[in-house]
């Protein structure tokens, strides 16, 4: 029950800045937008999802906005929000894999946000993820019924940095190269579509047996 | 891969009716809207679909917008998409149920659909179905995030024509009752938000771990 936005979880942070709360909840909204709110294990929301950050002051450290302080403080809270964030993903149910799918080229960051949810959220790219099978039809698919307008005849798709499509058509890449790298546990999908500026990351898991299981024998 | 809207499905319907391409087009899309987009396997759209629908006048019976001809012609061509679609979803990739989700009292269609929509494609209350579990928690949560504003107080959720939720809250249903009813093939689950007059169907699968081995081990 992990997906954008947030996930079953209650995650707790505390630092010892000294910061006025409106401070800190631009910088602790910036970091989730960038973390907890990329993120899917399958597409189902919660209901009681939380991301608090407590700040106490003791360090006598003050932090106000445009200084180099404040700065660091939203460099650290926003590596922090990644790394846990990640972990709920390599965490989630049933998960055999970690999936970082880097989107590239977009007209602009919402559309590249847009499309690579599209594919962190498809079922058959996830399954394709769990049978360790680098079925780029399904993650160009996903990304082709994601809404966004793009050219599918200028798109680069990489998997494991192999490049596999060139301007929206395979390449003549080694098959058995990437397969071999599929059966790692971590796997980067890299999409470019050469039409703009705008870039996203999403993290996702792949869907396996034990998910199925896990959520459908519950009662037994 | 079958998902509104429609499927990786080619489905050609014929009529010796004899009626303009163009009043044609709108009674097929019409019917199409409550049918092959109401539909959904797993969630994601193929590239390939098509409904067709070819009148070759064989008949002699000229169909004209604002007849009786044409309302039957309507109503058949309606009736005909739904029985197609739905035999869809009874055939989807491991399918084990056919669920059909009623919503009732939304505020207005649109709506209605969006929150159907939402619980049709969500993977726990489908493997929640696999799992034979009349999980109104999952059920609830998905009309939840739908996106759509309703009051949840005034929610009453019926699975299997058992009253589960009443004003949001559970009923003392027998749930031994529920569970046998769960066992059943067809599953009717049905949400009426007291909110409105809008209301909509959809009609989904759940997920079992036949869907998972069919789409990750399909190399092997």
């Amino acid at each position: 029950m992990i997906a954008p936005n947030m996930a079953t979880m209650l995650c707790f942070i505390t630092t010892d800045a000294s910061i006025e709360a409106a401070s800190l909840q631009t910088l602790l909204t910036k970091a989730v937008e960038q973390s907890f709110n990329c993120i899917c294990v399958d597409n189902d929301m919660s209901t009681n999802d939380t991301v608090l950050c407590l700040a106490n002051g003791a360090s006598g450290v003050t932090v106000i906005p445009g200084t180099n302080d404040y700065q660091r403080l939203e460099e650290a809270l926003t590596q922090l929000c990644a790394e846990i964030a990640q972990a709920l993903v390599r965490d989630g149910e049933g998960a055999t894999k970690f999936i970082e799918i880097q989107v590239t080229g977009a007209a602009n960051d919402a559309d590249a946000r847009c499309i690579a949810s599209s594919i962190a959220k498809s079922q058959l790219c996830k399954t394709a993820f769990y049978g360790q099978d680098a079925n780029w039809g399904r993650i160009a698919c996903a990304a082709g019924y994601s809404g966004v307008q793009f050219e599918p005849g200028r798109m680069d798709l990489y998997i494991q940095e192999i490049k596999v499509l060139e301007g929206g058509c395979p390449t003549a890449y080694e098959e058995a190269a990437v397969q071999s790298l599929m059966k790692n546990k971590d796997i980067v999908v890299r999409l470019d579509l050469h039409d703009g500026p705008g870039h996203a990351l999403f993290w996702t898991s792949d869907l396996s047996l034990d998910y199925v299981k896990i959520n459908a024998d519950y009662r037994t």
